[in-house]
């Protein structure tokens, strides 16, 4: 099979695991961030950046790809990766966060799901067969169960309900699924209740799949109660599958994700605010187009050795950003990036190392959050 | 000195020369075409893609400096190329083009300009000497003299009195020009008047420079009278100095411009016609954003080997550039860059070979203007 997870170790003194993932397009180490390339292109990033940066692995939405340019013309390209340029493994997300949270109008039926686009008004209907049949035209490693994300917060029997059918699309997205080359993971729901989290995942895993992500985090809840229920959830899952917290990337959260047990991350986050001219450092994340920073000749992250870092001063970059030049915004991804996945990179080292939670200390004694 | 023009050849069947120039960050081989960047950056590129597609020199713009960040600022920094990290030779523009095309209620005395901001509305006053200052804190290898530039039409008796002022305030600027390693620029001008063209060459040529540039064409007026006046100008130039033709950039016009005597180019066209979607083909420039490409695999010019044109199709360019993703720029601007300075290289290579003609017609043969 081309698909296959190794756990490597489980840390001694916390449950930070170690693993590699093996795809159709190569390894993935895990714990692992993959950045987010929304209409087949992480941006303002080539596929080049994003190797020097550290990706191993990038995401996709098929909600974006479905409305344009369509799985159709990409499926004619030869699937995503020969359309974008990019060799190695891709996951796509399933279209049902988009759908929920971006779309107007949407109706939800035993059925699928009816919305209309975000961009025309134009009604689209999308069931879990359907989702299936977008991903099975992108050509993803990687691709997700078509499931509902209900908001936060839901009452506890609209959450219920929720799960029950989105368990049921799970089995129809696997019985859709055809291509061997893919690997399918489900999504465990359940909002913030411990009970239906433990039903989500129980059902879930009665479903025989190479993967489960978590998702219904990161909603909006405190983070205490985040948490809380992904150390709840993550004690429930097999231990021999990845396990994949889905939109989650500030520094903390990848640490305190790791602890409980996360193998795979994904967020818009550090692209996103870079492009607000947002960076992460050592000492916590930094807004560079700010006044303070006019005349200051260094660089964005005095310890960091990245590329934007190495050549460029934080007075250039607000310059660059607040006249909306682009060469700013690549700048700031780039080291955005880096950053994350650097983390990411000493993150398994010290798995590996057995001195994970020394690791975590020693980041909180330097990173303080929004600087 | 660390500034010297070394005319190497003059083609045996043509005006178009090949040449050397020197400067303090090294050599330029002539004819050239030098990049625009306005904002200390050519936009959506690093200096090492700059360098990449064969950027010999770049030119930025003293107007845009000045309002934003500053040439203080940017001289705190060290300088330009300090600043923005660039180590190949600059050329800065005197800020005149951009006073009087860009800002609003201009106020033209002997002793300079007063106009306000077209950002802000604020008002300011450039004078010769507060534009070689200005030119002086950025650090550029050649600088211009800060001249007028009539609109077309303009009647003889405007351009006339304009051109007088301008050769006044190349003599102020000389005066006020005291860094050794910076070369400063006279600038021709005289409208579509060969009397006064000649006027302007007489005058100009008069203050010993290392260099002239001709100044007020393509500014609105017909091609053959532009290319009639083009001739007429570089006929009446010294020839053991670089001549610089101001704002030209169609490939058709560089053509011209080199069969015509000139040596250096510059222009915001390639970079600017890029970001809407347009780019160069050894057919012609064609419009990628069209929907005749959206399922077109082929690169944007098969005959092309640049990275833009190695790595990615059409169908995939058109979709980025359609969903304002910002690689779809970069990916365009690249190719066009290319695709100019490559035509620079061939030109030189054919002056070199005694084949320039030859070359025009072949190229004229294949390049159709707009396709």
């Amino acid at each position: 099979m081309s698909f296959e997870f190794r756990l490597l170790k489980t840390d001694s003194n916390s449950k930070a695991r170690l693993g590699e993932l093996y795809t159709p397009h190569g390894k993935i180490e895990t714990p692992i961030f993959m950045p987010v390339g929304t209409q087949a292109t992480v941006k303002t990033m080539t596929p080049e950046e994003l190797k020097e940066v550290g990706a191993q692995i990038i995401l996709s939405n098929t909600y974006h790809l479905y409305l344009r340019p369509g799985h159709e013309l990409i499926k004619k390209a030869g699937g995503l990766h020969s359309f974008m340029n990019w060799d190695r493994p891709i996951l796509t997300d399933s279209g049902g966060f988009q759908v929920f949270s971006l779309s107007d109008l949407r109706e939800i039926t035993e059925e699928g799901v009816t919305f209309r686009s975000h961009i025309d008004g134009s009604y689209h209907f999308i069931s879990p067969e359907k989702a299936i049949e977008i991903q099975m035209a992108l050509g993803a490693d990687i691709i997700m169960a078509f499931d509902e994300c209900p908001p936060y917060p839901a009452d506890y029997d609209y959450v219920k309900e929720s799960l029950k059918r989105t368990t049921r699309w799970l089995k129809r997205c696997k019985e859709a699924h055809t291509r061997k080359d893919q690997a399918l993971f489900g999504i465990i729901q359940g909002g913030m209740y411990k009970d239906l989290r433990e039903e989500s995942v129980k059902e879930t895993t009665e479903v025989d799949l190479p993967g489960y992500a978590i998702g219904g985090l990161s909603v909006g809840e405190p983070k205490d109660i985040m948490y809380d229920i992904l150390e709840y959830t993550t004690s429930l899952l097999p231990v021999d599958k990845p396990r994949y917290l889905m939109g989650v990337g500030t520094p903390e959260d990848l640490i305190e994700g790791v602890l409980r047990g996360v193998d795979m991350f994904d967020c818009v986050l550090p692209t996103r605010i870079a492009r607000n001219g947002s960076v992460f450092t050592k000492f916590g994340q930094m807004t560079v187009r700010n006044a303070k920073y006019e005349a200051d000749f260094t660089p964005l992250d005095p310890y960091c050795d990245c590329y934007t870092c190495r050549n460029y001063t934080r007075a250039y970059i607000r310059h660059l950003i607040k006249r909306n030049e682009i060469l700013g915004l690549r700048l700031t991804t780039y080291h955005n990036l880096y950053f994350l996945l650097k983390l990411m990179e000493r993150i398994r080292e010290a798995i590996r190392e057995d001195k994970f939670l020394e690791y975590r200390e020693e980041f909180y004694r330097q990173y303080k959050g929004k600087i």
